[in-house]
């Protein structure tokens, strides 16, 4: 653990007024969290109204990274003021006696802030290099890099990890006593994993060429620990 | 099918403007997508600034419902305003020849529009068994439902299911023609799957009531079929 980091330090309007309980200030918990995801939704505003996006992202320390097409004019300037970005992960339905009470097992993480579109080549190679070893750790040594035409095409947006709730349930459900005491209706965690499958060859692959270890052992996701 | 239901419609400002190959305009595919998700990502705007929060739904017909606490004021209120609502499944990571062209294989959807709090006793309930049946699917019938107190403390919301856009990419990576020639490198797609576990029983359950065949033979997640 980098015990440089800063610590996990929620502005009020990031402060969780309920569910408390479920409130993780624990700056590891946020790192592992982004770190375990493939995929965040971001969201942000468009003339006014929020759009939440599915996309790829990376983390190095206190930074996330983020990219887009530099073609997404108005995307890209809504990337440049406040977003919101959350990290999910599922571990489970939790099967509860009253449908008030059914629920999910998971870790989340919201962050927000306000993003900074790099204009250093160096910063920008590097903001890809972090995304590229998030979505496929071990490909940039194995692929070709960015060419100027790619970089050109290609906005890198760094968001400083300062503001950020982090929130996890776990266990099994929070029934009634009465709902407990009368008895009879199955309670429970259905739990829900996501599981790597075996690689599948690209159709124009050269014979002979394997999947490589970091790809074909790719470590499981949703094990947070 | 149901051939009465209204065909996606995107407003202007929900027609694709890049990756245009990806969209779909289906709405089968846009009801496919919400149906076998268990969480979606809420985009609301609280003092100007986008939140995204992660949380359950569910879907009936042409409506999507959306549940949160009355005690939730500012959520509460951000709710009835513009949201988006974004459902993804990422079904693989495609691994290219250069990082420009690293990507996911998905199914996404995102909607936008103005929720409607319900306050009709019945339409509130009904929003409820929606979402419960969605989340836990045969729960309705095996638990208790909601008590005056309960849904008293919920607030349930509507979002018509009119403006949505769903993009959906698979197959193997587009490298460019001279990355392919290079040769070397190796090209596919990782898979990624969720699958539902054993169930496991709440600590409190009482000896002898077994996790009913509809949770221990759930229908597994990320197919579209």
């Amino acid at each position: 653990m980098d015990d440089q980091r800063l610590p996990l330090s929620p502005t009020p309007r990031s402060t969780l007024t309920r569910d408390r309980s479920k409130a993780v200030l624990d700056r590891a918990v946020l790192d592992a969290v982004l770190d375990v995801g493939v995929l965040c939704h971001l969201g942000v505003v468009l003339e006014g109204s929020p759009v939440v996006i599915p996309t790829v992202y990376g983390r190095d320390g206190d930074t996330l990274y983020l990219h887009g097409s530099t073609g997404a004019g108005n995307l890209r300037a809504a990337m440049r003021e406040e977003v919101s970005v959350a990290v999910t992960h599922v571990h489970g339905v939790v099967y509860a006696r009253s449908a008030f009470h059914f629920s999910m097992n998971y870790h989340s993480a919201v962050v927000r802030g306000r993003p900074t579109e790099l204009t250093d080549p160096a910063d920008r190679l590097h903001g890809l290099r972090v995304i590229t070893e998030h979505t496929a750790p071990g490909a940039w040594a194995r692929v070709r890099h960015p060419n100027r035409k790619e970089l050109a095409a290609t906005a890198v947006l760094a968001l400083d990890l300062t503001e950020a709730s982090v929130k996890v349930r776990a266990g099994g459900p929070n029934d009634e006593p009465e709902d407990i005491a009368a008895g009879g209706v199955w309670a429970g965690v259905l739990p829900l994993r996501q599981e790597w499958g075996t690689p599948i060859d690209s159709a124009d692959l050269d014979p002979g060429i394997a999947a490589p270890s970091e790809v074909a052992q790719r470590t499981p996701l949703s094990r947070i620990d």
